[in-house]
């Protein structure tokens, strides 16, 4: 019995993981559509590859590109938000919902919509809008998988069991690239310093909020929605070695956890499966004896202020999450940019989850409202910036 | 909904954390039945506390003090095998089966064919016969919960998916106080010193067992037959700490493992919760900072014969496991009596097993026929004692 897969976000990190799935599963797995964002040339080479039954690039301007780069191939295709619309409503079983930021909103809520089993890698999804998406999956019957190895991790400890029993959910982070830096050395830190990720490979971005914790602050929120727990039973704990991901204290002192060695394929093959395992070729497997020593630091909200906001945001609720996300999007690219120094992001976030506390006290009621808020944050975080403090 | 419990080898540690569980949760259970060896006072104590409803001594001679001790108490009680199975026969929902040693055979395997929920700690059952043990429960309907620390964690890493997807079973072993001893000190260790156990309190015996990794070679045995899985897909792993007890290892590289720190009520309370879980009082939580540092070593096979041999003996099968097994009673015995090395352990149980194996080349086909090979070995093994090297 196959399974059709439809990947958004095809030609990013967990895209490309999940075709070299994909591909190593032909028996079990056929693509539907493959959506990505602006690149047409990696978008069809993966179509091609795949053999998806069509592929829709998100960025309008790149339609003819991607035309081109499929011509002889068969594959429909097509760009802007109506052709990516388009991808998501055709047929799947499987939705891997991996586009990232809060453009990956609309066709992850499109998916839920249509009642499909969504394997939800899209952080935004859950921290802008948690609420709108958990009421949503329900309603229309839509299963959600969580991809980031930090809740595949929860979901494995927890294997379905009532939280009733739990006492808390706890996640791990790397610590990141700071993670025995000074203040005073972090604050001074460059761009390229902060995305040198000691254990993941992933995108610019995503290594900017590891280095910051924010990562593991989003993590936290998205926990919150998924597992339907509240803040005071969600923690952290720094774990440098990365193979640990989730841990689940019980009642009765008991914890499971799940480990495995850095590799996204890990989790995502837990997803596609369904809970049924898959073996993964040119897998890692995880060896205790040769790491030798495994070891866990308290997570320090000193030096990672942006753990610390995140955290209050969650128990603040409301719209506070979704507020903080987008400043954390400008902060981030502004760090990138060389406009502000690395606690300028922190700066920025704190400051607009002041500012707009008072202004969206309610959590975003749909998808919309919350790319409004969005759109609102970003556009005063953008106004901010020239009174922050430059980079040093 | 209250259960009955009736404890088999209720003056024992396990017993006694048992007791300690049925007493915080009088609301859920009720006491049935303890049995105990030899200490009439002992057991007298924990009926009267328990509120038992029939108190056996397993030692005949015992029967006038533990009706004196049971004096007023309105406590039926009597002592001998025949009382013994008394206790059994009572009316119980679980029954735990922590009696130590070969004297543990008979009342577990008559719980089993009574049909009953059995929480297993005694060990024996499954090393000397764990064919017919498993087999009497699937026959009787009868239900095993794994008691042990390292077989509970597995079950509840596995949490009851399909062995198929499992590529090892993994215990973790403490690696004992001789863990980074050299072999020639290990050979003139007193048994003083190789009853210092780092981590778990236990009696003498599995004190010594832990030292020379027959424990944990024990344990392979009745993973092997409780998950019926096949030696080569079992494994040991030395982790000092003993905070992870057990590690599941998926086919697609993902791990499940379940920790917690030594105590061995929480391993009781989900075989009492029959999965539920159940607070402990004055339960220590596990906290990973405040370990800091978790280590993983391989388990040495050169420094510790026992587990080479127990691996030897699993994978054999037939009568060997059965054999080992007593061949190690008697030469623990004789080390805590001075009249054999460390290393004559080893010696004595390698040397029964050679001696052995054309003799008992097939598994015991019942419990009558385990005990009488368990009788027959010890009586050689006894009297191949003289012609090893005193301790040194």
């Amino acid at each position: 019995m196959t399974q059709t897969v439809t990947v958004l976000g095809a030609t990013g990190s967990i895209g490309r993981s999940t075709a070299d799935l994909l591909l190593q599963h032909r028996d079990r797995f056929r693509t539907g559509a493959v959506v990505g964002g602006r690149d047409a040339v990696a978008l069809a080479k993966v179509a091609r590859e795949l053999n998806a039954s069509f592929a829709a690039l998100a960025d309008p301007a790149g339609g003819p590109a991607l035309a081109e780069a499929l011509a002889g191939s068969g594959i429909p295709n097509g760009a802007g938000e109506g052709a990516v619309m388009e991808a998501v409503a055709r047929e799947a079983d499987i939705v891997v919902a991996a586009v990232s930021g809060a453009a990956g909103l609309k066709p992850t809520h499109a998916a839920l919509r249509l009642g499909r089993t969504v394997a939800l890698a899209n952080k935004e999804s859950l921290v802008c809008a948690g609420d709108a998406f958990m009421r949503d999956a329900k309603r229309y019957g839509a299963t959600i998988w969580p991809m980031d190895s930090e809740h595949d991790a929860l979901a494995q400890a927890l294997h379905g069991r009532p939280l009733d029993d739990v006492r808390t959910l706890m996640i791990t982070a790397s610590g990141g690239p700071f993670r025995t830096w000074t203040k005073e050395r972090i604050a001074a830190a460059s761009p390229t310093e902060a995305a040198a990720h000691p254990t993941w490979s992933m995108g610019m971005k995503i290594n900017i909020d590891s280095a910051s914790l924010m990562n593991k602050g989003l993590e936290l929120i998205e926990a919150h929605h998924l597992f339907g727990i509240e803040p005071a039973r969600l923690d952290v704990v720094v774990h440098p070695q990365s193979v640990i991901h989730g841990l689940v204290y019980w009642i009765d002192g008991a914890v499971t956890a799940e480990l495995a060695l850095p590799d996204m394929r890990v989790p995502i093959s837990h997803c596609l499966g369904l809970g049924e395992r898959l073996t993964i070729e040119r897998g890692r497997p995880l060896d205790l004896v040769k790491l030798g020593s495994i070891t866990f630091e308290a997570a320090d909200e000193d030096r990672f202020p942006c753990l610390r906001i995140a955290r209050a945001a969650m128990a603040e609720g409301g719209g506070a999450p979704t507020v903080m996300n987008a400043a954390n999007e400008v902060a981030v690219a502004a760090f990138i940019a060389g406009r502000i120094g690395f606690y300028g992001i922190a700066e920025l976030v704190e400051r607009a989850c002041d500012h707009f506390a008072p202004i969206y006290p309610s959590a975003p009621a749909d998808v919309e409202e919350a790319l409004a808020i969005d759109a609102h944050v970003r556009a005063w975080s953008t106004e901010a910036l020239p009174e922050m403090r430059a980079a040093e």
